[in-house]
């Protein structure tokens, strides 16, 4: 099955293609590299999860988010590409968690993410290089950021 | 206008362009891109804007130190390139804030840089991707650090 | 002298090349670029270099413990290339420091990393672009954590 069909199986909703929230494009495409930008855990609502991993919400509230922003960047690749199935692989995320000082556990909440594109791009091309790591602060205080660079088919 | 003559009729004053403060090169190009180092808020005098957003400074402040890093990825730019004409495009910024636990405008804070961009590499050309996000702390305090890929014309 | 006789003369004891803390590959190349994950400061005993810096460890101890995440990015650059002398030179690093809020001297620890790979690479290949910056939290509290952008030979 391809990403779309994949998808399709899963039943999975995607949110809205977010509107940058700032001077910048959603992805852009140079070589055969998409560069994503920083994404947020939008809901198909428009609403936005938010909260400190450590405080306002827990390790799984954390994971919670970071598949919500991984649903978010597949609607931004699927408005921007056309389709999922132009994504070739993963090629690197920058997974942010707006954590507390002491926060131990960020792995685990991006794994919210790495593990939705396990599911729609397979176990090989849908995992990628990554860094997972704890942000001071984020835009309104959302709970998880990720950025990312993604190999396509032209 | 190219570049090079946007500069010259907006009248901007670039700092002269930074000494690597470590073991680090300020751009490096492979292929058609070139990548950019971490850049401060260099003013023409040579010092630094520092200060944390949210209690040393406010919004506007981390702006106006936005677009300070801007002018000094210019400089950059313009000495390791030649001119700032061989920048075909603004790929990807990473904008870090170095702000308080609860700071929530930190796209506005970067726009300070983004829209810099725009004056002098164009709406499209100057728009790349982007992420905008809050760092526990920052070299010597300063109040924004910047790095970026552009793509260029050999 | 290539890198691998480099590493073979100042004596340098590699850690094991780490098994990814998550849904992630240690490294992935494209084109003629090797992006490398985020990596730890891990022992050769298997153990990590824990601690904020400012508080539970000082500048030499975050500089110590940047060499050591040097370390082990050599460890997986060797296990995933083959052979160091693959490596064409340094393109990128984002060296992340678990530090305090008011830390001053992120550069200095980057250095610790930045400097083994001139010793390894050389004083031109050896040295990338590079971002160095503050953390609010990096998981399981490792003082440091490094990811990169290397060329390649294929």
């Amino acid at each position: 099955m391809n990403p779309e069909e994949k998808l399709a199986e899963l039943g999975l909703k995607l949110p809205p293609a977010p509107k940058p929230a700032g001077v910048y494009k959603p992805l852009i495409i140079t070589g055969n590299l998409a560069y994503v930008s920083g994404h947020g855990p939008l809901r198909t609502d428009g609403t936005l999860m938010t909260g400190q991993v450590g405080t306002d919400i827990d390790l799984e509230g954390g994971r919670a988010a970071a598949r919500q922003v991984g649903l978010t960047i597949l609607a931004t690749l699927k408005e921007q590409l056309g389709s999922l199935n132009r994504v070739q692989r993963v090629i690197k995320l920058l997974g942010m968690v707006y954590a507390t000082s002491d926060f131990l556990e960020h792995p685990q909440v991006i794994n919210g993410c790495s593990e939705l594109f396990v599911d729609v791009f397979g176990p090989d091309k849908g995992v990628g290089t990554r860094s997972a790591v704890g942000m001071g602060s984020l835009p309104g205080k959302i709970s998880v950021e990720i950025e990312g660079t993604f190999e396509i088919r032209s």
